[in-house]
C-alpha cells in the first residue's frame, strides 16, 4: 500500500470568537495535488494506494465519485496547534511514503489584545520601580496585566495592541516522525527577486529536509495563473505555470 | 420604485498580503433577507422595487433566476474602507427607503507589526531623554520606527506585536445622507445575558437612529440554529429562530 498525505488550505486563529486571523490559500494547489496523484495511479492502473487529505474548513474540496472516495481519507483541521496535532497522530500511526505539505500554517497565534492606552500606562508604571532593560520592556509585552480577558469581545472604543505568539513548526514532523517519508514543501514570499526566492526556499529544504520544495511568489500568483519553481537538493529541476500543471510536474517529479 | 439595500457578509482586513483579519460572518443572514424581500414583493405582486445589494467576497450567493437578477445590483466590497466608500457613494446617489445592515464590518484595521525586541528595545530607550508620560508610550504605541516597512512578509523568527486602528464608522452614514431611510441595524455580542445584550442594543439603536435592531448573541448561533430578537424603541418587538425566520421577520416588520 502505497500512503499519501496532502496538507490543503490556509489555518485559522481565533481572536475573540468573532474575528479571525487567516491567510489567502484556498486550498486549491492541494486539491490539484491530489486530483495528479488519481491521474497518475490511473494511468498505471495501480489501487493499490491511499489519500490522508488533511485540510482546512475553508479548503476547496470537489466530488468525488465512490471508487476515489474509498482511496482518500479526509482530516478536517482547523488552527496550527490543530494541524500539529493532526500530522503528528497521522505520521505516528501510518508510514507515510509521500507527503505533499501545501497547507498555509499560520507562523502565529493570538496572544492577548489589549487597550493601547491600558497598555501605555503599564508600561509608563515600569518607571516607578528605577531604572528598566529592555527585558522588562519585552516580559510586559508579552503578557500585559492590562489585557483583556480572554472571552471578552474587543471593544472598540479605542485603538488595539494585539500579541501574537509563534506557533509550533510542523514541517520538521514529518522527517522526524518518518525519515523514509518523501517530503515535498513549498516556499511563498511576496515581491522577492528570483535568487532570493531560491535561497529561502533552499534553506526551507535543508532545515526540514524537503526532498522537493515548490517556491513561488505572490506577485506571480493569480486564479488563472500561477508560476512555480521546483527545486531539488539546490537547483531548479522543473518551472510550470497555473496550478494544475504545477500539482501535475510535482507527482511526477515525486513518484519517479 | 422601492430602493431596498442590504448589506451582508464579512469584511477582511490585509495584514502583510498573505495573512488578514477577517471574521466569522458568512453572509447567510444577509441573502435569507434579500430572499424574504422578494418573497414579500411575489405574495402582493409588486415589482417596482430593486435591492442593492452590498457584499463581501465571502458572503453566500446563490443562484438567481433572470427576472430576479434584474432586480438586484450587486456592489462588492473588501476592507471596512471599502464598505464606508461603497455605502456612502450608494446613499448619495439613491434614495434608500429600506437599509438592512448586516454585514459584520471590522472595527479595527492593520496598522503595523513589529518585532517584539524591537519593540522593547525602542521604548526601552525612551528613559535616555529622562522620565516619560503614558502619553508618550502611546505615541510611540501608535506608530513605532521599528515596526515592518509595509510591504514585508512578516518573518516568524520572533514573537510579534501588532497595531490595530479604528476604522470609520459606516453605519451612522446610512441617515446621515438620508434621514428618511428605515434603518434595520444588528448586534451581535458574546455570552452576555439578556437584559445586557439589549441594553447595547439599545445603545447602537439610539446611536445610529436604527428603526429596527436584531439583537443575537454568539452563543446561541450555529449553522442551523440561530435566535433572534427583534427590538423597536428599546422594546423587544419580536423573537425569532432561524437565519430564515429571522429574515422574514425583519422584512415584514420593516415593510408594514
Amino acid at each position: 500500500m502505497i500512503n499519501i498525505a496532502i496538507s490543503a488550505g490556509g489555518t485559522s486563529e481565533p481572536i475573540d470568537g468573532i474575528r479571525k486571523i487567516t491567510n489567502i490559500s484556498t486550498g486549491s494547489l492541494g486539491w490539484h495535488c491530489l486530483e495528479a496523484v488519481f491521474a497518475y495511479f490511473t494511468a498505471r492502473s495501480e489501487k493499490n494506494f491511499h489519500i490522508h487529505y488533511i485540510h482546512t474548513e475553508n479548503a476547496i474540496i470537489k466530488p468525488l465519485d465512490k471508487t476515489d472516495l474509498q482511496h482518500v481519507t479526509f482530516i478536517p483541521v482547523t488552527n496550527a496547534e490543530s494541524v500539529y496535532q493532526a500530522v503528528d497522530k497521522l505520521t505516528k500511526e501510518i508510514s507515510i511514503d509521500y507527503f505533499i505539505h501545501s497547507m498555509a500554517i499560520s507562523d502565529f497565534t493570538f496572544s492577548y489584545a489589549v487597550n493601547i492606552h491600558k497598555l501605555s500606562e503599564e508600561i509608563e508604571a515600569l518607571q516607578k520601580v528605577g531604572e528598566f532593560t529592555d527585558d522588562h520592556v519585552r516580559s510586559l509585552l508579552e503578557n500585559p496585566q492590562s489585557k483583556l480577558s480572554a472571552d471578552e469581545k474587543i471593544s472598540s472604543d479605542s485603538d488595539i495592541i494585539i500579541g501574537l505568539k509563534r506557533t509550533k513548526k510542523v514541517m520538521p514532523l514529518i522527517k522526524q516522525n518518518n525519515p523514509n517519508t518523501f517530503l515535498v514543501g513549498f516556499k511563498l514570499l511576496r515581491d522577492v527577486s528570483e535568487s532570493k526566492l531560491l535561497q529561502v526556499a533552499n534553506q526551507t529544504a535543508e532545515k526540514n529536509s524537503c526532498n522537493l520544495v515548490l517556491a513561488n511568489q505572490l506577485s506571480a500568483i493569480s486564479e488563472t495563473n500561477h508560476q512555480g519553481i521546483l527545486i531539488k537538493n539546490g537547483e531548479i529541476i522543473e518551472r510550470a505555470e497555473g496550478k494544475k500543471e504545477i500539482a501535475k510536474v510535482i507527482v511526477e517529479k515525486m513518484m519517479k
